[in-house]
């Protein structure tokens, strides 16, 4: 089989060199194009100087991109820029995964709601699958535009929808207590990202307007068959990569450790990225790799479930999903690509 | 005013060098001894090297201490250990504040459920006053034995008694997701503070199970007066000193952001450390320092309060707060010697 | 004795904070004035919120500073604008710290060609005095006008000019491989301090280049009485504070590691910030404080000395020593105000 | 061709751990067997839980191995045992690379005087090559018995033996200034690696005295066919991964940047893993790869060459440069298997 062309557009973020990390070495697909809007003729190493001599291919604008010869393009660019992109990208009939959060509401009101943005592509709200393989594999395979989940939903929906699916935990409230390290907040320098503001510190964020509240809030409630209320609590963590989401649930029947672990283990017995942890995962068990590692108990003494998933946000949270979601668009195999080891220590 | 001569029983943790740090300054007390059973001999800056030239005072060993000098000491050791030194102090009728687990609990039986542990000195336990002086000021004023609050325990219960007292929230379950630095498992070398498994690390430890849970449930019952059941999770990160505790809890009756704002302003208005804050606190806003930082609000899209707290683990949450005690229980001024500006960046 | 009245200009900065952190507690000065011409009329708090409920003083334009009740101001800003506001205050007759660079060179033109700009105020730089009180103490107790060292340069002047002043060691090459904290690099967020490009990274900087190289040069020079070549190399740790200097020198005779003791003891006797170490120092020891602490060696091996020194680049690298300057130009005592003990962990 | 049969003998390293991280994905290769004296029966992935689902192979005694079914042995033991299980191994004819100091010094003089232990194999020292590829790629495809470089020496010999086999600097002295994350102390718990003594600190250690000196003066004094001798200070970072040597060397000749420059790129002009920088390298930019980044430059205004070399310590500094020696002993791609792009941020 001829290998996948493959296009990314928007090089300068974090995203964008982590499709890069992980579709250089991908075994069917070759990079076709880069591009970057402001940085269009640089070569992408000099961007992200880990690249040298591995890929110094030279950034393309976006209208350069033949598109008839390439299979896929993955969007890593900001929210609201990205819609204008995919539009364009399908009317040309060309599968699209965007990592940005432009289609992964279910409305454009609702959208409009929680960024505060008129949607100018509603018909991609219309067409995008929401692409959490774990839970829309089917869907996935067959949709020409997916809307790869953000970092924080990946964890929480991951750790969350198998006891909701099952009736077994009430709706409301459910507490996600969710740690993240700083890429989450992006490669443009800041205030929020400057090191002393962060190193050695620790801090909530966001507190009751995040955006990533709606999207766990729609999808939980989708997987729930009826409402679901989210306190969705996001914290900075003093690390590169990871995210740790402590859930807290009410038990709507009898549970136990043991019908916690079955629940989870028949819900991921074929998900290939998802492990069901003994112990309380740790965020750099899963550092750099697909994977996200879930725990899950009951405190009799209390009478409530606590679940911890960890994911690498730039990973499971983003580009790695987004290679889990063009694998299975493309007809490869689901792990193709992915078969990185967690790097630790 | 002669100055009071303080012993400090304990050298080589981390909150015995921690009390060195603010008693060494303090205007109105000298270190008349610092013991140590497994150094003496050895001059205290020897085993604290950012002592040099500081407190180079040699060690000795707790039975060389001339008790009858000995206006209070300070016991800085483990649990288990320290009860045996607190009897024999409290024989000689010498003042203590013990920074251990010992006197915490209400009773020899609660003690031994969550420590596995008999307890040697009942009387210790019936004498104690819990020393967090924002709730029990006019106790330990009186007091002999003081019973240091967990780190924990400190910023749990200053951030959520004030509620409880008021009756303005549920007493079940009272949900804790707290993240403390490393310095919380102590100066000993192991698997859990071995630099590059807490380095760009995060993960939850001691579910169900860590003993501070029981100190705040004891504790906040009491302000509640009525049985209160906590949901305590811990978790670790990869930072020195500071504890952020992020708390969930059910209103009892119609509450608002000013009402919050005010019930705690109103509680706190006379406590020097406790700052109210408009915004999330940070973990290094206190670093150093002996303060608590508290901000609370309501979330009305889920109907529930999410109150922060932070503490340097190792000043309020221990080594500050028992010398804020002792300030208290010699007649000095609350605030005297711990006047240390935050360390930040 | 009424306390000392005074300013610091500049309070945006790191330097500007911790002058607060230092001058704030000083028994025997108040801060009558902070200011900040693009915050005036904010809370000195709002900028730095570790400062709440201890430092609110409203920030005020440097021109509503009442100059004739002033002892003395602080210049924490850029080099380039101090110069300017260093001529207003001197012709004032107001005595200043300065802490840019704008003063510590020789001559307008050594200036000119390393910071690459022509000096406004060729007065002020024969007027300074080169604040390093280890080196000159009598000229700082009767300047006016004191140029606060860089804070590479404090490490390196320290650790070298004994030596160079007894001449034992070589002029050329003189060998100094530092590293820094990021905060040397400044408040302002920017590729440089962002934390993913400093956290768990390590690299040099400004080869060949960096400004403290004449100043570290023209220092030793003076030491030496002759012309020292100074090979100067800085490196960004990823911590927040510290500096730490390697330095490597060729005898000129027949030396030994007792006689380099010696050598700093009996050079450092009356120094209250100088510790002389019997192993090599660490940054977290000096921490938060203004010591200076040196280690050397020679090795019989190789024939050459190493000279170690640690100091808190914020505090002895900038605003500690500023204190220390200011204390001895207001017939203060020098250590006044400067009691703070290294904060490790 | 079939795949050859690999075993690993020490599991519990971290040299161990990243052997697995990339023998797992050699396409060449199977893993046969890991061995731990003291964990054997367990799972792998219970000692390193990031493998977890990913090799689960029990751990089997060293005794157990299948010696005859074994096409090489990875020695990833400590020094001292490593020599009696290459001994036992060589007898049956195995092909070993050993990561331990073992076998890379000259004699078993060299040896008892810097390791301070008889040899108890010295037909190995006498056997074994050193096993840079960069210098020694057809010694190694020849070899049976590698021993692997030390971290500290891979870099530094890296950086500065083009420049003596040319003849372009002088012998004496050689001044390596280098620092490392905290990985190269090992897996197990001690002061060295204590979180709190690591994080936020940073200092030096084992002047004039480690044992890496040595191999570094042996190896240099090869490349310039005459005695070299080197001063060697290493230094802590708090960082996990990461060795950046900063050099200093005078030139013998007149030099430029133009010939530097040209001198490296011919000297590694067939070197897969080692790149040629414009500017200095980081750390990070080589994190989890086997790539070795070199910056070099001369300063016309001291005099001196200044190299500056950046490696990852347990990947081109132990198992990556082990794997790339298996790779030629067995005849296969240098660069098989190690195709791992540097993970940044």
């Amino acid at each position: 089989m001829s290998k996948k062309k493959i296009a990314i557009a928007g090089a300068t973020g974090y995203t964008g060199s982590e499709l890069v990390r992980i579709l250089h070495n991908h075994p069917d697909v070759d990079i076709i194009a880069i591009t970057s809007e402001s940085r269009a003729g640089e070569a992408f190493s000099s961007i992200h100087p880990q690249f040298m001599g591995i890929c110094d291919m030279p950034l393309i604008q976006i209208s350069e991109l033949n598109t008839t010869e390439t299979d896929l393009v993955f969007l890593a660019l900001p929210h609201g820029v990205s819609m204008e992109f995919a539009a364009q990208l399908r009317k040309k009939n060309v599968k699209v995964v965007d990592l940005s959060g432009d289609f992964r509401l279910s409305t454009p009101e609702v959208y409009a709601e929680w960024y505060h943005k008129k949607h100018s592509y509603e018909e991609g709200i219309a067409e995008a699958v929401f692409g959490l393989p774990e839970l829309y594999s089917n869907e996935i395979r067959n949709a020409s535009l997916v809307a790869n989940p953000g970092c924080y939903p990946t964890s929480a929906i991951l750790a969350i929808s198998p006891l909701l699916q099952r009736g077994l935990v009430k709706h409301s409230p459910v507490i996600i207590d969710a740690k993240s390290g700083v890429t989450g907040a992006g490669v443009k320098p800041g205030e929020v990202s400057h090191f002393s503001n962060v190193h050695d510190n620790f801090r909530a964020y966001g507190l009751k307007n995040h955006r990533h509240t709606i999207e766990i809030q729609e999808q939980l409630s989708k997987a729930a068959d009826s409402d679901v209320i989210v306190q969705f609590t996001p914290h900075l963590l003093p690390i590169d990569r990871g995210i740790l989401s402590t859930i807290y649930l009410q038990p709507s029947q009898k549970i136990s450790d043991e019908m916690l672990h079955k629940v989870f283990f028949e819900a991921y017995l074929s998900a290939p990225f998802v492990h069901i942890c003994e112990s309380p995962p740790q965020v750099k068990d899963v550092r750099g790799s697909n994977f996200c590692n879930i725990y899950s108990t009951f405190d009799e003494r209390t009478g409530l479930i606590v679940v911890i998933a960890a994911i690498d946000n730039l990973v499971k949270g983003a580009a790695g999903q987004a290679v889990q979601n063009m694998n299975l668009m493309l007809g490869l195999h689901e792990t193709s690509g992915l078969n990185h080891i967690p790097l630790r220590p």
